[in-house]
């Protein structure tokens, strides 16, 4: 594993260079300088999980057999293109929530040569992706798919973005706005698809499977990410700070989390009230309010429900799956995230 | 002609509803409401020269024969993609200039209810394109060559963007950093692509021809793009406000204008001093000295002189075209701006 790792790192130094040769447009020292700095400042930061999990996959589809140079190189092309992807919406995210900090540095944005020329930097993060395609699987028989692919999971994340942020427009003023189906919308198309359906979809066609034919794998890996942003929510209240490495703030931040919607849904007249009153404050005593509330609902009992039965049905979907191999991709998502702590 | 462009306008009503109902997300009422909005906001309020000449285009390669139902259908929605392609370019464009008008009416991000989310709004409109070409193109033999060439020529914008934008960064303390050869690199990447080549690569792709085999034609137009930012330039300083419908501020706003370069070219040591001192200042006293120095320059007559040797040299390239309906598509486009006012 660590070896795998290793040899994905790699992949990035080679792709970073093609990109910065890319013959598509005249480069010089300043862009190059440039590109650089901001690739290796936003992209390969991360846990990487998701581009991993490209190659993860696609060795549990080919059952075990050794994988060729070329497969490992390709996978692991498609696994940073996830990636790049990634880096792309965190970079705009950072913008749009007028956040200040990111995987432990300054926001992109933050830095004072950078400002709002971030957001053309997001935007050659996201252009970046079809060089990347284009060079390496051109020639393949899935290229179109492998872009099709990757254009509609952009546009349901896109979507997904666009929900939650009019979401919380209209929330400040109306919070009947803040219900389980919203929430889950926002999780599945913000998170879900690209997070969860994308890696395995990508593994997918590069061992000559069709997408159509996969829509059960696809409603499994949603349900799963969606699962997995529930836990994320319950991990910013009730997780621990030093385990999860932040503090999190999502009462403070208005956030159409799940535990807010959970409690709006149990709560009395009364209790709500109170959750009207402070939710979204900076204030420490405000947040110590709803979170005392949460206590006194059962939030965090309601929670282990909610993870043991999600648990349950994703097994129970999983092994309703035709293939062996498909099954053990499926579950080797689920264990990597059942009752995670970070 | 007039005809023409309600025929075009009308397809933009079909592709929106389109979107709007596009079966990759679960639309509810405000996200519908929101696009709808976005849309009509951004998308057609511009001259639509570039989406129009995409029909044209493919109505000269067809030498004048009756064009089909379908056949207009498609060239206008390629011709609306590239005006999608154009309004994600303003609005984010927008945000990072802080401008505040645009088309006569405040920017997008301006608005009181849309601040940053115009960011993920620029995004979806660019998301908007492969769905409309997904639609519409996914079974034509140059589907795939689409998708690329959207891809290329958005990486070439985004990337004529970025030299712009550290150009300007660096120039502000290095005058030495605005060149003839980096204002060509800038208007060639940002405005000439996208602009002049892409409506005519997409009418001959929507004509059974392979973008390899007309190099010529792309360096022609990238040649057009050129010249015609170069009188953008001009027109900036020395065109009429009430013609061209807005007052210039490239002197205040420190643009790496052709004027201004070509003016640090011609000038001795005394003058070259005057204009740093007095380029990118918002008084106009400082303007003023600026223009004042570009008269002395004669930098009207050098741009005249320019503007007669770019004509002969694209009229001697075009007429080396081996194709009469491939000249006639280039001769369209340079009569449309050779000499133009606006």
């Amino acid at each position: 594993m660590g070896d795998l790792k290793s040899t994905f790192v790699k992949v990035y130094s080679v792709l970073k260079q093609e990109l910065l040769e890319d013959p598509a447009f005249e480069w010089n020292d300043d862009a190059r300088q440039w590109v650089h700095k901001m690739l290796d400042y936003n992209v390969p930061g991360g846990k990487l999980n998701r581009g991993l999990s490209v190659i993860d996959s696609y060795k549990l589809l080919k059952e075990g057999r050794e994988l060729t140079e070329e497969e490992i190189f390709l996978a692991s092309a498609l696994g940073w293109c996830i990636e790049w992807l990634q880096a792309y919406f965190l970079v705009l995210d950072d913008i749009m929530d007028n956040s200040h900090t990111r995987r432990g540095q300054p926001c992109w944005f933050r830095l004072p040569k950078v400002g709002m020329i971030a957001v053309n930097d997001g935007v050659l993060l996201r252009n970046h992706i079809p060089r990347i395609l284009r060079k390496h699987f051109r020639d393949k028989a899935y290229y179109v798919d492998l872009l099709d692919l990757f254009n509609e999971v952009e546009f349901q994340t896109a979507s997904g973005q666009m929900i939650d942020l009019i979401t919380t427009l209209e929330g400040e003023k109306d919070l009947s706005k803040y219900t389980l189906s919203v929430h889950r919308r926002i999780v599945q198309y913000k998170t879900a698809y690209y997070s969860f359906y994308l890696p395995v979809a990508c593994a997918l066609l590069m061992s000559g499977e069709s997408l159509e034919k996969h829509i059960e794998v696809k409603d499994i890996l949603v349900e799963m990410g969606t699962y997995f942003q529930v836990q994320d929510d319950y991990l910013d209240c009730f997780g621990d700070p030093a385990t999860i490495g932040k503090i999190g703030t999502d009462i403070e931040d208005f956030k159409c989390s799940w535990l807010f919607v959970k409690a709006l849904e149990l709560c009395n007249e009364e209790q709500k009230k109170l959750l009207h009153e402070n939710y979204g404050k900076a204030d420490p005593e405000n947040v110590k309010k709803v979170k005392a509330l949460y206590h006194e609902l059962n939030i965090q009992a309601v929670f282990l429900e909610y993870e043991s039965k999600s648990y349950e049905k994703l097994i129970t979907s999983i092994e309703a799956h035709p293939s062996k191999a498909v099954q053990a991709v499926l579950k080797s998502f689920l264990a990597k995230i059942y009752k995670r702590q970070k």
